[in-house]
């Protein structure tokens, strides 16, 4: 079968790799239908050192059950499944408290040892306690929507919970991306009186206005941190959202966030410490967040993705085939497409 | 009036200081009765440069008022009163949010502008919304456990809170100081299931104990690490309680606490960042806390005082007089005295 290889810094080939089977009796064997290229797929493609074997993408997907192992029972052949971007067996501890991305048996897609999403079939493990049924067709105009419960819909959700945001409380989201505009979504979703947004490409900026957000801080570094204060009485928002990652988004979001408030992390850090010890110490600010549950929030944010009460599928600038995934990373890596989805 | 001064690192001197009195017409004058040395007197005790001015000391004391001025309405003449270690106004918007320490007309006890409480008499700025009568006489017996509502009972029960402590849980409390000894307090007065303490001193080994400590963990580094993780089937404790403020305290902390779980911090930070980013990331760890807005906490946890079911004093186990207190700090530093209380 053919799938996505990453050999280093922007070395994205689709590639001949053998094909996706059942192995254990708890797998389902899955024709990927949709799938699409992740803010952190961009990580790698800036930075890994070149790899002969290289190494499978993807891990938000959505498609069609051919096959199951003999130990499965949630799923069948012909259902179509979204899968959240950790499997989970759904039964240990850390399952059962709703935190799947800890399960104690689970995994990331790709890598070398997995498949990844961005290819034509995939290997489920514990397909009972990942793949979630979706109640539509494979071709339903809300399929981009849906796939963005895979990650970025649950992720925005996430950064939300963690940022404690609730009714009339004042949000920031730092980071234009994909998750970042979820992060809005998900911030109006539970009841958010004022919603920041941090950017300054107009798409971005437009697409965040149409999801809810009220005030556009178009400022960079210091300035931004002065102008969201201003726009706050000087107190700063309840609630940071961290969509990005870096040092300077994370001392950015502590330099915004009110004393008492949160910052809901999501971005994967790529620095070894949190700066700012002291001042988030001094103003009692809680720091929260890390991969999203996403298998845990399908549940919530589903019947209001099929009821058309959210749209995160609107995050889709761009849709592209198999053969077109080395250029989508590159259009997305230069921020010219927010984020790009693969039809198969 | 005699005060406490600190020139620099472990130059403490009882002066001949300006008298207390009132300035503003929200201040009270409280003459001192009961007092103590905190840990955090210690940082500057270790690192302070020196001072020819210096600065006072004290952020704890019980005291009788003496005199108010024309707008204080809560406090009059006579009453005992026990003092938060910061003043606050009680009607900010943080104030009535419970988070006195970042009142927007608060402040901090001691250095050059405002009395200490380690001295004959202080003003009390803010006098209504920082004083809390106390129904009791000036010699009474619970007078100890009194004292520490001032600070460290209430910074133990907010480092619980940040940490998430709750009925059931595990938690495990690094640093057996007073503040960490009055975390096992509160951890078990919130219903925690298993407390581990991280602690050698036989002391305060048995004082814990005492509190509630159910495992004692007396390794250190990598080794306490590895002890807790043993203890708790490899998954580590829901919640962890930091009451030191090093970076070593901080990665201990966050290396036994579980994936979903939550570190209070209430130590003061002594580096500029807060470690491992990535891991606490990757498990969803929270990081909360910061200074304990003890006026908040004095209304929950005085009841529990007086009718002795939290007997918090015990963490005093030396009483000296105003000139005692340069070798109370000796002792305290030389880890001799858990805590000094002084007796004015």
């Amino acid at each position: 079968m053919r799938a996505t290889v990453m050999h280093g810094a922007g070395e994205v080939r689709i590639e001949n790799v053998p094909d996706a089977r059942l192995i254990e009796p708890t797998d389902a064997l899955v024709t990927v239908t949709r799938a699409c290229i992740c803010g952190s797929d961009l990580w790698p493609y800036k930075t890994m050192p070149h790899s002969d074997v290289g190494r499978r993408m993807g891990h938000e997907f959505v498609g069609v059950v051919e096959e199951v192992g003999t130990a499965v029972r949630t799923v069948k052949r012909g259902d179509l499944v979204v899968a959240p971007f950790a499997w989970s067996d759904g039964t240990c501890v850390f399952c059962r408290e709703g935190l799947q991305t800890s399960c104690l048996h689970g995994g990331f897609w790709g890598g070398t040892d997995f498949d990844g999403g961005q290819g034509e079939a995939v290997r489920v493990p514990l397909a009972d306690g990942t793949l979630v049924v979706l109640p539509v067709e494979r071709d339903d105009a809300l399929m981009p929507s849906l796939l963005t419960l895979s990650d970025v819909m649950g992720t925005g959700h996430h950064a939300a919970l963690a940022a404690k945001v609730g009714a009339g409380k004042s949000v920031a989201v730092v980071g234009d991306g994909a998750v970042g505009l979820c992060g809005v979504i998900a911030a109006r979703r539970l009841g958010a009186e004022r919603i920041f947004i941090l950017g300054r490409h107009p798409d971005r900026i437009a697409l965040a206005r149409r999801f809810g957000a009220t005030d556009v801080v178009s400022e960079r570094g210091d300035d931004a941190v002065a102008r969201v204060r201003e726009l706050t009485g000087g107190l700063g928002v309840h609630s940071v959202l961290e969509c990005v990652g870096l040092d300077q988004s994370m001392s950015t979001a502590l330099s915004i966030v009110r004393p008492g408030g949160a910052v809901g992390r999501v971005g994967v850090p790529q620095e070894p410490s949190i700066p700012a010890s002291l001042p988030s110490f001094f103003n009692n600010v809680t720091i929260a967040g890390g991969p999203a549950p996403v298998r845990a929030y399908i549940d919530a944010l589903l019947p209001d993705v099929l009821a058309g009460r959210i749209e995160p599928g609107l995050v889709f600038d761009r849709v592209i085939d198999l053969d077109g995934v080395p250029d989508g990373y590159r259009a997305m890596n230069e921020r010219e497409a927010i984020k790009v989805a693969i039809h198969l």
